[in-house]
């Protein structure tokens, strides 16, 4: 379908741009109109990931803000045109000390080509308003077109311009199988260069399965309300990196709860737990290094534990790296780090899938 | 030699801060009683690159901004502490949207282990002058430290806090040979997510050389200005990416009087050129392809041509990636490209290097 672009004409005529040499007029399509894909749920307001409303237990920083950030969320659509450029409508703007602007609040866009997908910009849209352009001059014909939403911040619309006159169509979702992705800030992809980056992500282009990730930076503690958000996910396969953020103590108090309340409606769905990974601040603070050998040792318990008696629970081993040289602020590493953790897990994960007959090919 | 403390200490009197239950009472040590490395020459002003008074033809950006970030500068010094952590007192304090803060205006701790140096910790300090811990919890005896400065911003004087009681003397400069670097944001190390992870850092970090490091973004277009600088600088050997910024028809235009004020008072020390890298922005914009293979194009006939009559003068080819894979922002890599760059160059720069025996063994 071709979109009719008036609202977001008139949009564009109340944003004056400074940079209107650099990138002159556009048709900006609302993201209402093209396709999005990695949610968990359907949810009331589109651009969120959890039901906030329908779900107890939340505390009142993940109901209002960290279940409401737009992270491993992205529109696919193709067009001819021989530029895209976005723009946000925020709701909340986010900036973190630990991590670029271009991936807490800007966009990420992808072309495939030759059945890949390749980087074709990212970028920020301006505080003032005006639109970024993500890519201009390309070569002519249809463009297959993965944009990425940013990781940390909250999304009213989100608008795509390209070439007046051109064609923009919502597409089809490429990727197949839910593969439903929980976690830590690491998850959620904090300190990663741009949001594509964040390793489910990475893992998602590299193996064509439809990633569904929900990253909880911080948050990520086997809780009983992120148990039954998932519960309730339509799912192929679980991956959870369920033991960055809780200490060793909680990890043995939190999991079988955890597992029981997921297993109530996923009674065979593969559940592949992650180890935590190695972190910098663990070359030197004796005492840190010491919490997470523990927190490593009780997440091996638990979930070998639970491989006893259930034969579709596994558990596999990110390596960001060994020696903190990834780390951005002694905990999260970046995207050096986050292609390591997704090339470490990459083959595990799809020799588990297959098992299931799990497979993008 | 031990240093008195009375000063620094009455510094943290006048910043009460808000972390002091992690962060409990730390002697405050600045950087002007440890030793600082990384300077191309004396400057008036002591976290400064160049002496902006002394040198004509800068622009305003140069003169007032682009040369008083603190970009490669370091502090060395040892330690018994067990903890470190770190203040600033900053004249300018840099955010960039396509890098961390952390990056831009923090700082970035290694600690000597079995020969190597290893990531100890880096952060920011925070809004309200609050110091951060860089490491704590160490185990007891003597560190060597080697602590980056930020990239982009303007540092008045750094603080080093250890542990009450305990000793911090400046060190010796660790490494070998003055080996001067000259160039864009890429040898700035914009988005890079920790200052040193600019490549001629992991570069200094990797081989004992000591590199002394001029970038400047956006500025590095084989300049009169600069010339004279460099030409002013002590060095055993040159190290310049003075390709990423100018276009082709300014490479052509430059490039020899560039080299013309450089041989006139180094008539015979190694100069190495790197060609500019391929940036993400080529995968799709056909018009930025041809203007980067343009500049290709130019620095490899302008080397090629120097180095029929000068026997010192090379040309290597760092590599970030060949996809934009690693790239930030259509142009700057990740650590993970500015890692790959390093990697790429090391051993080509070394076996150059060798043959006027620079080595740092």
């Amino acid at each position: 379908m071709i979109k009719s672009l008036a609202v977001a004409m008139l949009m564009l005529v109340a944003m004056p741009s400074v940079c209107e040499a650099k990138a002159p007029k556009a048709d900006f399509v609302p993201g209402k109109d093209l396709t999005l894909i990695g949610k968990l749920m359907p949810t009331p307001e589109r651009y969120v990931r959890v039901d906030t409303v329908k779900y107890d237990g939340f505390t009142d920083y993940q109901r209002r803000r960290l279940n409401l950030e737009s992270a491993g969320l992205a529109l696919v659509f193709n067009t001819n045109s021989d530029r895209i450029l976005v723009n946000m409508d925020y709701k909340r703007k986010h900036h973190a000390y630990n991590g670029t602007d271009v991936a807490s609040a800007g966009c990420d866009l992808y072309i495939k080509r030759d059945g890949k997908w390749m980087y074709a910009g990212s970028g920020l849209p301006s505080d003032k308003g005006e639109p970024i352009t993500l890519v201009s001059n390309m070569a002519p014909g249809e463009k297959e077109c993965l944009l990425y939403l940013p990781l940390r911040s909250e999304v009213g619309e989100v608008y795509v311009g390209v070439e007046p006159g051109s064609k923009i169509t919502a597409a089809p979702n490429p990727f197949k199988h839910k593969i439903v992705f929980w976690g830590s800030s690491f998850t959620h992809g904090v300190s990663a260069n741009r949001a594509g980056m964040a390793y489910p992500l990475q893992f998602q282009r590299s193996t064509g399965l439809d990633v569904r990730s929900l990253g909880v930076s911080g948050n990520s503690k086997l809780q009983q309300s992120y148990a039954k958000v998932l519960a309730d996910t339509e799912a192929d396969a679980f991956v959870f990196d369920a033991f960055s953020n809780p200490q060793a103590p909680e990890i043995r108090e939190n999991f079988d709860a955890f597992l029981k309340t997921l297993r109530a409606k996923h009674p065979t769905t593969p559940i592949i737990f992650q180890q935590t990974i190695y972190r910098g601040s663990r070359n030197f603070d004796t005492k840190n290094d010491k919490t997470e050998a523990a927190k490593m040792a009780a997440a091996e318990e638990v979930v070998r534990n639970a491989m006893k008696t259930d034969p579709n629970i596994y558990i596999v081993y990110p390596a960001a790296d060994t020696d903190g040289s990834t780390c951005t602020d002694k905990t999260h590493p970046s995207d050096m780090g986050y292609y390591n953790w997704m090339m470490s897990i990459r083959q595990p994960i799809l020799d588990i899938l297959a098992k299931y007959n799990i497979t993008a090919q």
